[in-house]
């Protein structure tokens, strides 16, 4: 595993992958201030707060040229009536549609792109955006949900709850035809995906993800293979066969609600910090990295002002990480430790 | 590890263990408001923080048939001079007699049985009503502390100190004719019974687990082995001669005082949210529960509100978990994803 | 693993190695109230909250004869300017010499020698007296940081982060004749030296760290590999090829924030408590420890009374776990299992 980092960047380069080539050395960050995937107000401030921690100074330390694409603004429908049980679908569809282009767009012009949710039904957008352009891409779903009922099998009708479902082709006779939506089709094989962190799973959930034989990894995985065996396993699964651009969808609540309070949906007993720090770090080791998604962080429902800071600072450290903040530490490539300036003498002896 | 769980139920059913047999679906809750087996008070509060904490919904949504038996009344002495330095030893022995005879009678109707401390003494009454039920049962003593003193090596002369030290034969005699407990013999051999997350041991206990070669895994243990590994030697330990019932004794204060803090006796450095679940989750794999304890839970000592609610509700997710609430999911076994209604269009192209 | 303490002893004792032998049953604790290699305010209050947490009771009760040599005073420069960006260079070259010789008389006259900081510039003291009476020391440095940068590498200037390039025999013409610092020379080479926790690298210390091929675990290491493994390593490098005195420098900050709140320079993503404790116990069990110092516990910057009661608290389990307090318990060899005072009856059947 020492060597997968340079030795991906090298078969990347080899490859000559069109989608990613240009892309190394400048991100896009795009805002998605939007809320009608659940029922909670305030994740719609996610893209604020987590500005507000410092992303765009952090992101610069690490040598990128970034952009900051702003946020995005969506039309919310006056007269949006349920359709079955699902909520706000002509909302919720017409604003993954808008975000879906900005998101092509963005790859298309060499960035790699960081979305900063909103709440988990933008992955609809960002991911169709993303494989728009790169159309073998896989996906790393990190959260303690797994997002993939259908409008029969959810139990709540909020679309942040059906993301996945909206992309596997092997769902898409299982989906109705959801006012809002008719711009997508699905666009994802099962075997292209890989879940860490579920640990609240859905009855109907639980039947997709077995009958589709999905590769996942709830917190009972990672308590029994520990976090380096789980990354392996997933790129493994994923990357084995070819390398292929890479989409991460981190939604916040992956963490254990003591490291980020401030989200709609907590669970006890999520990924410790370094666990979070390490996935991303395997991830930007991979050099394949092409589009991430950053959600559900929601400054209205921490506790206090701490709270919030701690959770969108976490969100800040996992985009960092991403792209290639380290633990390790990092020098440019200079031969020898500074010498002593020729105007101080040496240490005497 | 990943077929035992199904493999050791089929085991369990082929051997047709009569102790076992009826008791499948069907949970009993008793509570044991008693506080006597040490000097703080609160403890005899458990039983209620943990019902308010949603014990019975919860338990109810794991399709169990759940029979709530309501709390025990136990007789106080007013003379109940020390023995030795026993502190109570009237009162802890009656009570424990009269939670050993309901025990007992759960367990021959049938229930999986739950019970709720109270203080750790209790478990001598109710792991003795369940070994006369089951007398080839085996015990796992989840604690911060071994439990296992003498009167004549404890400290402290607190009984909730003390209780395996009733249990085990080898220790028979080592131990004095105590006031209260003369209707009450060893039942268990050293080689029954397994210790996990101990950091807080007595010299005296030291010797006693040295010497008699009990199995105990310290928190340094699960820090070397990782907890998977000590399931795993637990149950070859336990169950690779013959399946038979398992009692789980669970003191709150094996957790970390972060995650447990409204407790009597709290210790750093203890067990993490997940490896606690993982530790239920794997007992109740076996299929082999036959009865548990909650014990040492105590309102009274919470820094706040929310201390003793989080305290609370880990104790219930603790309970859920060893009766089968999982993390991984589960789902009815229908053979498909529910398809689109009939009423709905198949998603447009 | 589990045979390497007793083996280890075993193997000193018969080696008789001159700067250990006596040192076995005396602790020597020393104060060191002092803040100059760094800008913020009260670490020089460490000693007086280490103490204040229990400290001696604590390692009185582990069996040593244990000495409190009080604080030490350091002369305080009124002019002391910078020497290139090197803050207070001469206050702080004077208050390690004085250190030095108060840590080397200790060692000399048999004791382990317990250093509390005070700030980590004060290693170069601790480290040299040690060294001048154990020349073949080696060292175990527990930080967030490797406090290996030199005048010109340094981002801040703080001789906190500098220590351990005064040490290395490597950097000696990396290093200008600071003022203050005549006394002492290098007397450590990179082989001697491992490091544990690292997460925060400046570049400079990065190219050193490579450039001298020294043994390092940052915090992603102790993910891959497991808290267990990562001492098996650190011993392998430094004991492989014969037994020699350990000297730990544990910086406080090398924990989690959320444990050791209050210090000067935290970095998420910490060890855990039992990491910390784990490492110690190994480092006891080697039988080799001679000296160690706890730094950087800053009274002044925790947020409350009880943050800086954990931290000052967690100095006094990292001490006393160094010395030999186990979470396995222990006992005096006594043969069996206390039996029944003869005045009493035994257990009644």
């Amino acid at each position: 595993m020492a060597l997968r980092g340079p030795l991906f960047r090298l078969l990347r380069s080899q490859l000559g992958h069109a989608c990613q080539q240009s892309r190394a050395q400048s991100v896009a960050v795009l805002g998605a201030p939007f809320s009608k995937g659940q029922k909670r107000r305030g994740v719609e401030h996610g893209p604020k707060v987590i500005r507000d921690a410092g992303l765009m100074e952090r992101l610069s330390s690490l040598d990128y040229s970034v952009h900051d694409f702003g946020d995005l603004t969506f039309h919310h429908y006056e007269k949006d009536e349920p359709y079955m049980d699902v909520k706000f679908p002509r909302t919720v569809g017409e604003a993954n549609k808008t975000l879906s282009g900005a998101v092509s767009r963005a790859i298309g012009a060499g960035h790699t792109l960081v979305m900063l949710g909103g709440d988990h039904s933008l992955a609809i957008g960002s991911v169709s955006g993303h494989a728009q352009q790169c159309p073998d891409l896989c996906l790393i779903w990190v959260d303690a949900h797994a997002d993939v009922n259908t409008p029969m099998t959810s139990p709540s009708g909020n679309l942040h709850g059906q993301p996945v479902a909206f992309m596997l082709k092997e769902l898409q006779d299982k989906m109705p035809a959801i006012p809002g939506f008719s711009w997508t089709k699905p666009f994802l094989t099962s075997r292209d995906l890989v879940y860490i962190g579920l640990r609240d799973v859905d009855p109907g959930e639980h039947q997709i993800l077995k009958n589709l034989g999905i590769q996942y990894f709830t917190m009972r995985d990672i308590d029994r293979l520990g976090i380096q065996r789980v990354m392996e396993v997933t790129f493994d699964h994923l990357l084995a066969r070819k390398q292929r651009p890479i989409h991460l969808s981190f939604d916040i609540d992956a963490f254990d609600p003591s490291l980020a309070p401030a989200t709609g949906t907590p669970v006890n007993g999520g990924l410790t910090y370094r666990e979070g720090i390490y996935i991303t770090e395997e991830i930007h080791n991979t050099g394949l990295l092409s589009a991430m998604d950053l959600v559900e962080v929601n400054p209205v429902l921490g506790a206090s002002h701490e709270a919030v800071e701690a959770t969108a600072s976490l969100a800040v450290d996992v985009i960092a990480s991403s792209l290639g903040q380290t633990r390790e530490g990092a020098h440019a490539s200079i031969d020898d430790v500074p010498p002593v300036n020729d105007t101080t003498e040496q240490l005497r002896l």
